[in-house]
């Protein structure tokens, strides 16, 4: 749990009441920065804000807000209402602390402002412009309540005990937030690793205002319902006993003609647009059902269940949904971010090895391209990755994940950096494509990929022998396959129509050093062709 | 054309050489802003900056752009750098002016620059860090100069008359803008509407810098295909004699296996991310071919040519694009933006009818649901509307496109008031349903619905009989269907399934007089059964 916890929300949403009762039940002191500012002012609010004017107010809430930050004891805060309109507080108040939002619906904070009639913008209203008012308030300041990491219900139903109890349960779930995805066209979301966290699922989709809201619909596939059996009922059982959609399992079935079987199935049971799909599957699945939920009525909020390394690694970050066509893989998609990301890594207790070696594959592209001291860390921990060690586990997963965000967060569309996630992948999709998608997994043919790449680079005189062996000797030692005797005419042509590639070019990213990779276009087939041996068992 | 020429782009893009060669094509006095600021000061640019600091030089340039757009006399002029970046000097520009971008190739301008090494920020690189620092530069620039109106290119290779014909020729096609379109995405798109525009399509998508980067693909359908031969020709005469995809035509034939069709057609020819679509259709075979855009290879650009009015009024704006399933419409889509909306009125020439009524349908609903003023326009040009006077269809399609505009770009995807744009269709998607989508287009059955949700309103006291007769007479006088004989049962049951309520809700948009609406829930059964008699023949 991060050190402070702020209350933000609307007035007569609670802030106080709700801050001091779980002030109380946590021990801690609790502080109301407008209390402060008024005691050090020595005048009201509105007298500064009269006498000083805002930009005045402002100052004071800045100082009081750092300093509250630099407490060393963990306090409860309330916030006033324009607190995190201020870049500054908002910094500050995300690297100290868990933001929470208190909401209650306009109807109610309506009842409660009326019964008291202090609140100066609200004041002297009929019951209906008071609503009227509140309403676009509201709207008005969406954006800011939305820096809030979770959110709970203020209703007059519940009594302090129960809305601070599920604040406190909140808290226990968010104790796994392990980081939040900023993607490139605006918003946020968190991904969540932690240990049989799936149980608890209830209280983060009620957090995300997601619950009650909306109806649930999981998706998984065949093989995923049968191996984890145990976990999808447990989701089931948190998403309200929701109908379950299961996909055929396997690349082959990522087609449009599947995912219309979600589309009749959703339909049939009158699913409207306040539906949310919770995806418990692999990225193939996933890729599927987050395209489905990208085009279910123009597009319906959806949370990712991750049940696979790979797809934790991999589908967790980037928004990338599709299905495949005939002519090639994810040639029908669409950009498409999830509401929260879920990584129980328990999930992965039953996942068979060559699945786990497809998720490290991916970890260590990661390491190759980006991070040398993460590449260092992998070597380090060679045995306990096999032993699926859980410290070592959420270290990688939110490595990798966080090393995806920044190479897509500060990247357009695949216009540039992005690119550098390919790496392995132009090679490793002519395997998967020649391997009919069937021999190897995804990740597995990115390994080797990765080898051939590696290989490339050295011939081209941009990566010393030493990394090559380096790379591929972490792969050896993680267990990953050495060898694809590869058809290399045939491999060539399964690149041309890498959608990665513009009409006539082909582009390849390459090592220069651990840590490091370059985009190379149009290398010399011969040099390619070379590359091709670097995985040829009679060369190994 | 608006009153000044402003050029804006990379330094050594050219501007003040071609500027001065525009105006003097043109006869006008050309101005540069740096150098009035130089002129004015007394000392060069960096000295201002050195000694006054960068705040007093924005300061000298917004009093230089505000002087000049007062300018009586039509100018060109060559704005500095940062102009662009100053949200008031924008504003004043876009209101006087247009704006064009002057571009050239990284390694164009580098040689340029190079050639003098006089450029303070790019003085003493090498050619390659030259190189690189300008590509960089570029891209932190890109949101700036995506402020122009149209772009051209600045090559070595063209003469400076040639490039000054260029720009007239874009010039001449831009006479045609009639509004750009703001989505609340972010983003903008221009809308042209114009006679006889589509044969010089080519210098529209120059200016966007569609062509010659992108690889064009016509959609159109069977019909349209017929119907309006020599306009197709025209277009794919401009676009660069590319090939020409054909849908069924028909709302039947909006379905995810027509579209995969598509996708087929244009996998197999190869077509990359690097293709740009143009629709060339009404709305039904428009929005299944903006769907086709919005999810082939994640996303391409698209361009619409709608060939109906009501694709003119309705799909220009708004960015929903969709297929059916067979459990209702408009079912799999998403939200997704063209890049320009060509409205060539010419091509309403052969449009049957029946066609131009239902465009008309829309058109009356702009005016009753958001602007009374529009709506005795309508009233007093019937015959004209009739006689498919231009001036008057411009002004249609203008206003029309400029109200849904508005509707759509203040509110978030119809979350609220975009929801009032659905005034009619609640009705007549049931008689659409219920008619298997035979026997009413989709703009007849809206105008039916709307007879139907004003009675609704009248027999809940929102409307005077009066405003409900005189909607009725303009529709009458148009020459709308009056009758429809509901089944009202079948009619309940086929609205319940429509994805625009939340379920269980029934929303309505109801008028409340002529130019306003609001969102009704619930009604009573009875009293939507008693509103359909509005156009039950025996009653009318």
């Amino acid at each position: 749990m991060k050190k402070h916890l702020y209350f933000t929300g609307f007035m007569a949403s609670g802030k106080s009441r709700t801050g001091r009762a779980l002030a109380d039940r946590l021990g801690r002191p609790f502080v109301d920065t407008d209390n402060v500012i008024v005691e050090r002012a020595g005048k009201s609010i509105s007298e500064i804000f009269e006498q000083e004017g805002e930009a005045a107010f402002r100052k004071m809430e800045r100082d009081v807000i750092a300093e509250i930050a630099q407490s060393e004891k963990p306090l409860v805060v309330s916030l006033g209402g324009g607190a995190l309109t201020q870049a500054e507080n908002l910094k500050v108040i995300r690297e100290n602390g868990t933001i929470i939002r208190l909401w209650a619906k306009p109807e109610v904070l309506s009842e409660r402002i009326g019964r008291k009639n202090t609140r100066p913008l609200l004041a002297n209203l009929s019951d209906e412009e008071r609503l009227e008012k509140i309403k676009q308030m509201l709207k008005d300041r969406e954006k800011n309540y939305a820096n809030a990491d979770f959110s709970v219900e203020s209703t007059n139903d519940y009594s302090e005990t129960h809305v601070t109890e599920r604040i406190m349960h909140m808290l226990k779930f968010w104790e796994s937030h392990a980081l939040d995805v900023h993607p490139s066209e605006g918003g946020r979301y968190p991904i969540f690793i932690g240990k049989n966290i799936v149980p608890d699922a209830a209280i983060m989709l009620e957090g995300l205002r997601l619950a009650p809201t909306y109806e649930f619909l999981i998706c998984t596939d065949t093989t995923i319902a049968k191996e984890q059996n145990t976990k999808l009922s447990e989701l089931r059982g948190q998403a309200g006993r929701c109908p379950i959609f299961k996909f055929q399992a396997g690349e082959g079935h990522k087609t449009l003609h599947n995912l219309n079987q979600l589309y009749s199935f959703m339909l049939h049971r009158g699913y409207t647009r306040k539906s949310c799909l919770l995806q418990f599957s692999g990225g193939v699945v996933g890729d599927m059902a987050g395209f489905g939920a990208a085009t279910y009525q123009r597009g319906i909020p959806f949370v990712q269940f991750p049940t696979t390394l790979l797809s934790m690694v991999d589908s967790s970050v980037g928004g990338k949904v599709a299905v495949n066509h005939a002519e090639g893989k994810n040639m029908i998609g669409a950009f498409y971010q999830p509401k929260a990301v879920v990584c129980d890594i328990s999930v992965l207790n039953t996942l068979p090895p060559t699945e786990y070696l497809a998720g490290l594959a991916e970890i260590v592209k990661y390491g190759v391209i980006y991070d040398e001291e993460f590449f260092t860390y992998l070597e380090n921990n060679v045995e306990k990755i096999k032993a699926h060690d859980f410290d070592v586990l959420k270290h990688m997963i939110f490595r990798s994940c966080q090393i995806k965000a920044e190479v897509v967060g500060i990247d357009e569309k695949e216009a540039g950096l992005r690119a550098i996630l390919n790496y392995g992948h132009t090679f490793g999709h002519a395997i998967e494509k020649l391997t009919h998608y069937e021999l190897y997994s995804h990740g597995i043919a990115v390994s080797l990929g990765m080898r051939v790449a590696a290989r490339a680079a050295v011939l081209l005189g941009k990566l010393s022998k030493e990394d090559e062996q380096r790379q591929n000797k972490l792969l050896d030692d993680l267990g990953f396959p050495k060898t694809y005797n590869t058809d290399v005419e045939a491999a060539w042509a399964a690149m041309a129509v890498d959608k990665k590639a513009e009409k006539g070019t082909r582009v390849y990213i390459l090592p220069t050093k651990i840590g490091k990779v370059e985009k190379v276009c149009n290398i010399d087939k011969g040099i390619i062709a070379d590359a091709w041996k670097a995985i040829q068992a009679s060369e190994v």
